[in-house]
């Protein structure tokens, strides 16, 4: 006994979904199945109405229903200060941040170095990066990548590349999360938080 | 800074889905929102597809793009024999093993008995399957209902039911998994495993 073959289809290819193993693809499978009219409307109805209306933004690469997004449009914004992030999830995470901490502007690179996968500075946008570097009056890039091995090497990569064109590079601090537990982190993140200690 | 408002709508939706939280949904949209148009068409298509041409088997109840599905309008199948599970997932696991095990017509019932989630025996096809084991031929139910406090409620309930039509009902056995490992295996189910023991 097989399934039908329309619904081996779509399980296939509800598949391919990052993080989504084949059991997971079958009980997504079934649920749309089992969906209404009207909810499964809804539901291709946000999945396409997003798709439509959501654009690239040309000056930072965030995902944006206007051209250029609203970050890039707001004059309110330190023009000074660009947040170099790998992704637009993590640029909606660095912007939850207050304003008096961070009220700069960003550039999505769209991924990280990453040799392993064959990913190289072409196929992120770094030459996009120092052309906007050479053209706005940029005095510091926070480089935001992720603080594991990628978001690194990308990070020392980036940091050789902007630091002569004479603007200030720094990265994200380490240290311990807040509300972290002492007894679970890993003795490279302790270290790390006992060189970057604060006075009390 | 908020997330387009289109995307906000696509992650709401999506969060709704079995199995998927916030993060997992903003994962999954980021991805669909990523895809090449043609690789978007695929998926709305095969969505689609599946949802058109996919209806419930009025005999059984099973998913199935004919009606009466395969299984219900195979001849060759023992039609004294009827076995019983919650979903339509669970008759495929079921059909799986090999016909000289089980070669029986199939019921779904469309879920289990849960008052706490206040299921009753009128929200799952109980009265349908006392219709058609008073209509059909079926010498034996095997009730293949979930193992845990659900399916056994259920079970129990429709054994209940059915013995006094004079159709023999038997429940899968309990035991241990082929391939487990008795270290991680709970005790309730070696104390089952050791009722049931066979000699060698």
């Amino acid at each position: 006994m097989n399934r039908p073959q329309t619904v081996e289809k779509m399980i296939d290819i509800v598949k391919k979904l990052p993080g989504v193993g084949p059991k997971m693809a079958e009980r997504l499978c079934y649920h749309i199945l089992k969906m209404s009219d009207s909810e499964a409307k809804s539901f291709m109805d946000a999945i396409q109405n997003a798709r439509q209306k959501v654009k690239v933004c040309s000056v930072c690469y965030n995902l944006s229903e206007s051209d250029p997004c609203p970050i890039c449009s707001d004059n309110t914004r330190n023009k000074e200060l660009l947040c170099v992030v790998e992704s637009p999830q993590d640029l909606i995470a660095v912007s939850k941040v207050k304003n008096e901490d961070y009220n700069g502007l960003y550039f999505v690179l769209g991924g990280a170095l990453s040799p392993l996968d064959a990913i190289g500075p072409k196929d992120i946008r770094i030459n996009q990066l120092i052309t906007r570097l050479k053209q706005d009056d940029i005095k510091e890039v926070i480089l935001a990548t992720d603080m594991d091995s990628k978001g690194e090497t990308t990070a020392v990569y980036l940091a050789q590349l902007i630091k002569p064109l004479g603007i200030k590079v720094s990265r994200l601090g380490y240290g311990m999360p807040v509300g972290g537990d002492i007894e679970y982190a890993d003795e490279v993140t302790i270290s790390k938080a006992i060189a970057g200690r604060k006075e009390m």
